[in-house]
């Protein structure tokens, strides 16, 4: 194979070329099919290879998923991070909408009133609306341990959790809490993760969805 | 100390607490104090503490950066999730606007005349307009290679550059190409970065400007 040029300047073909170097320093893992997409993906977005050994996924959850994403459900986001990141185009062929809450009037006022994380009132709001079948995490531990309550006691029924939040204070706790709580996940164990991994993992649904790659 | 609740329902004390777990574990290692709320908050961003080791610094950059956030400069970034990222008040407090050309109209018509990246085609518009001080390059090698061109050019002169692209083609290159440049950089050497280290680093020293922290 000839030496690629010192930059590439093709946007399609940088991706090519990395998504080739990425599954080459993975070949020695064996990673089942239907995830090797979002873990190089995640890779990708970190040029972190300890996140191939911090995946983990439930047994069922690809499979939600890729259903909910084709009949058009919401999706909420924790930060508008990961509204800016996920591909606009592929919501926007499979009829998906992504929403945040974290600046709605109504819960900014409602967090402060409470003294609460506004990302747990951005979940409570979410959890009204049950066209919200996705929910991407990637920062706040205590959104992810609120839905987890919301699933016990019976009022979400999500068919996937991104659980990524990232950090120091709850947030591997929060990803053991998901893990155990009979809600379909992909998640990362311990601290790492954030919004960029979870739009790398939802982007990795889309484009298989739409047959981008 | 008290054990801390299984989950920190403040926010504010969440932050606190978590700051206070990277300082300890960060404290057997010299970290100049102008850079010490950067690299901490970059590692409070990615739960990474390589960060500490790949971080590096022209020696004016910090100065040069703070004194065109207090003269209410214009903030460049290649990706609308740095732009979703970054602290909007105190940008406001500051005078300071953020902006990412990548989904203009303009850019993206040139992009896909001349077949490559609209990451270069957003620095060569954020170019021509010289209250543009600061440039924050979180996923394009292919900008950050630009912004030193036109450096060398003469075309830019920049009072920072945050030089944080994530990847496998061309990512370390342009980095390594920045701290050759003369151009005053914040950087993460080798393949990691993204987004979110972008940010990171941004909020930091907007955070120290407007008292925060």
């Amino acid at each position: 194979m000839e030496k690629s040029n010192y930059v590439n300047l093709n946007p399609l073909g940088i991706e090519s070329d990395s998504m080739e170097i990425i599954s080459r320093e993975l070949s020695h893992l064996h990673i089942p099919e239907q995830y090797a997409s979002i873990v190089k993906r995640v890779i990708h977005t970190t040029a972190d290879f300890e996140y191939a050994h911090l995946f983990e996924a439930h047994p069922n959850a690809v499979e939600l998923a890729k259903n909910a994403l084709q009949q058009s459900c919401r999706i909420y986001a924790d930060t508008s991070m990961i509204v800016a990141g996920v591909s606009k185009p592929s919501l926007k062929k499979l009829g998906c909408e992504l929403h945040c809450f974290v600046h709605d009037e109504e819960v900014v006022a409602e967090a402060k009133a409470q003294g609460i994380t506004r990302s747990i009132c951005g979940i409570n709001k979410a959890a009204q609306d049950e066209r919200f079948r996705i929910f991407v995490i990637g920062n706040a531990p205590t959104a992810l341990v609120r839905l987890c309550e919301l699933y016990a006691e019976g009022i979400v029924k999500p068919d996937l959790v991104i659980g990524v939040p990232v950090g120091f204070v709850g947030a591997a706790e929060s990803k053991q809490m998901l893990k155990e709580s009979g809600i379909p996940y992909l998640l990362i164990r311990g601290r790492k993760g954030g919004s960029t991994v979870g739009v790398a993992m939802l982007n990795a649904l889309l484009y298989e969805l739409i047959k981008r790659n």
